[in-house]
């Protein structure tokens, strides 16, 4: 009980002072919020041979652990990884400040004008699992948008989370950014995760960036607005008017090009009328690149020699080199298999058929859909946004990628001459 | 617990077909959704005399249990509030169908075309207390903007808001809209709501309207994303360089044309510079008409017959005919008060000075900022939306008055001619 109100403590009055600051941070000027990015970006570079050997620490600890070599990369840092943190730094600092921007204004008919602008949302707490980068990352993009950010990474990166967020507070002081702007939970208690999904009071946003696991946990527990950044199970059709060329490289992309994203395909559909011109040679290079194919049974008839796809599979995000390939009588099916199946993350299909491609892009139901394009295409960087904190699969206030923009919210302003209320 | 696992199911059973109904209606034309929203006017005008009977239930009912004059005014129908409630479902008819709209499309250096595509959040859960009109609004609104809905009235309205939504689904089945789509939890006991703040599965959004207690039990129990329409503690800052007969129009009006509302004056605050000159008359005029005036010292040193403010009433909405009144030193002084005692709703300055009227625009932070102009001017009608669902509260979505287009989401839309991710 002790330990526990120590922990209650400690998070609300973290959070209370990031509130304090973010209230600040608010009205703070481009010209600082710009100056205080490059000089985090200077510390990081300047400190790099201490923020390399507190992450040594953390890969000690995991060692002992035993976490997966996967886990354990991207826990690791070294100097290019270091510079690479540092570099998105200045990048951000690059990008137009979207706070005060005015979207549109217009007059009503009592002569007042009424317009909407853009001012940060308030303090938000991002809660993260191993990679380091994403905390320098994430406190770039809350900064620049005025939003204070409290900061939640995983126990196994504590020393390395918690030596990157000295370089980048120090640096913020000095250029004017106000003390706990960009504060960070180095308690690894799961205790403080329960306590910072309860203090509404001062914590505008919640943004889970993580596993399964943590998304739901997080969901079921928040009293603060949470924008999740969840799975994807992803679809490309290649319709029987498809220009098949250029399906054979979307698809190949969509599953080879980094299986591991939430926006890599993990079930191809493939119209009948096609199927028997396009499957052997798609299916004979994808297996040349390692990948394991699962078919329904029409499939199966034109290809035989691939694993039979269960119904469970048709549901999964395998994030690996796994693919599921089905062969359907019609686009409606297709669409009702994406419908059915599909996590409305990103969804493409490749058609020259006008008609196709039209029906497609406004009745299917994703963050993004595409045609003749590649679902890896579904990023902040790839549309143009300049840096992204995430892709979005809640439906409200973000869907997508979510950039500066996204991390906005914005206030009515209205000019008057004394207009009241009739 | 058998009662238990019922409402259970009976709830998740009328969400799951809101859910698929809304699927179904988030593609049907803006022509079907406008002849629903006419047949349903048609509807409740023929069957007013119904509505009427059925009304008069609740009303034995609310009298037999004690409720306030105030409370069963707000219950009770009559031929002229049905009449309203038709044209209110005709307004939204005639405005512009949200959903499809493409807000912009550019050009990315690959060549692929990359655009946000408005479309329907899904199903969207209102909650709210007494009115029965608030039945049919809300119904219109949500059927206009493409997404299901699923309505839970407070008890003591359970007869209207039947018969209403029975007359809404007759209509709206006879202009092919999917049944289910506009559905309505008729069992008034309240565990029906926990239940639906549980189903995230299903319901995509909840929108509480009353009071704070029902907010507060839907935000600390929600599992679904909620948008608050909270209270209001707003603030008439009038400066030093103010038009003063502008001034006392626009605070009088601010606080006496309609009390009971969030975006209502709780508290004036005066410049000491203009205090001898403007706190005598306008503190008269209130007066007159029937404001209790609650001050604090300074105020009191020029106008002593009223009562002392005290620490509790800065934070208080009071909903009715009392005003708290500060005479302050200074700008500054008035934003800090805004910033400790403001609820981010409505916030006003008059004045002359250009500079103070863009600094307060741009540091003050709320749903809508006014220069010169009454805070009861925070309204969707009147900021020119068409029509509102309410004033948001909360930070992320939507902020201040929420029209049609905030009861949308969004998706990207990318037209490609075989664009990879490299």
């Amino acid at each position: 009980m002790g330990a526990f109100m120590n922990i209650k403590q400690y998070v609300a009055e973290k959070a209370k002072k990031a509130k304090a600051a973010s209230r600040q941070l608010a009205n703070i000027s481009t010209e600082i919020k710009n100056s205080a990015l490059l000089k985090m970006a200077a510390g990081l570079e300047k400190e790099s041979a201490t923020l390399i050997a507190e992450n040594k620490k953390d890969l000690v600890a995991a060692e002992q652990k035993g976490l997966s070599k996967a886990m354990i990369d991207r826990l690791t840092l070294n100097p290019e990884r270091v510079k690479a943190m540092a570099d998105g730094l200045r990048e951000v600092a690059a990008l137009p400040d979207p706070v005060g921007e005015v979207l549109r204004m217009w007059r009503r008919p009592n002569g007042m004008e009424v317009g909407r602008m853009r001012v940060p949302i308030g303090l938000i707490g991002i809660i993260y699992e191993s990679r380091p980068n994403v905390t320098a990352d994430t406190a770039a993009l809350c900064l620049k948008s005025g939003n204070g950010v409290i900061l939640r990474g995983g126990s196994e990166a504590v020393h390395s989370n918690n030596a990157i967020v000295k370089v980048l507070s120090r640096a913020g002081a000095e250029a004017g950014i106000p003390e706990g702007a960009v504060s960070f939970i180095d308690n690894p208690d799961r205790a403080c995760v329960m306590e910072m999904l309860k203090l509404n009071q001062y914590i505008d946003l919640i943004i889970p960036r993580g596993g399964e696991g943590l998304i739901r946990m997080v969901s079921e527990n928040s009293t603060i607005p949470v924008i999740k950044h969840d799975k994807g199970v992803c679809h490309v059709y290649v319709d029987n008017k498809a220009d098949l060329a250029m399906a054979e490289e979307i698809c190949f992309n969509a599953k080879v090009q980094r299986p591991g994203t939430c926006n890599a395909m993990e079930t191809m559909l493939v119209h009948q009328d096609v199927a028997k011109t396009f499957l052997p040679a798609i299916i004979g290079r994808m297996k040349k690149a390692g990948v394991e194919i699962r078919g329904c049974a029409k499939t199966k008839a034109v290809v035989p020699d691939i694993k039979d796809a269960t119904e469970k599979d048709w549901d999964t995000e395998y994030n690996d080199l796994i693919l599921n390939v089905r062969t359907i009588a019609s686009m409606e099916e297709a669409m009702d298999h994406i419908a059915a199946h599909g996590s409305q993350h990103s969804e493409a299909i490749v058609t020259d058929d006008y008609g196709n491609a039209r029906r497609f892009q406004r009745e299917v139901d994703a963050s993004a859909v595409f045609v003749n394009a590649s679902t890896r295409l579904n990023d902040g960087f790839e549309f143009g946004l300049g840096a992204e904190i995430g892709i979005s699969t809640t439906r409200i206030h973000a869907r997508g990628p979510m950039g500066l923009e996204e991390l906005t919210s914005t206030k009515f302003i209205v000019f008057g001459n004394g207009q009241i209320r009739k």
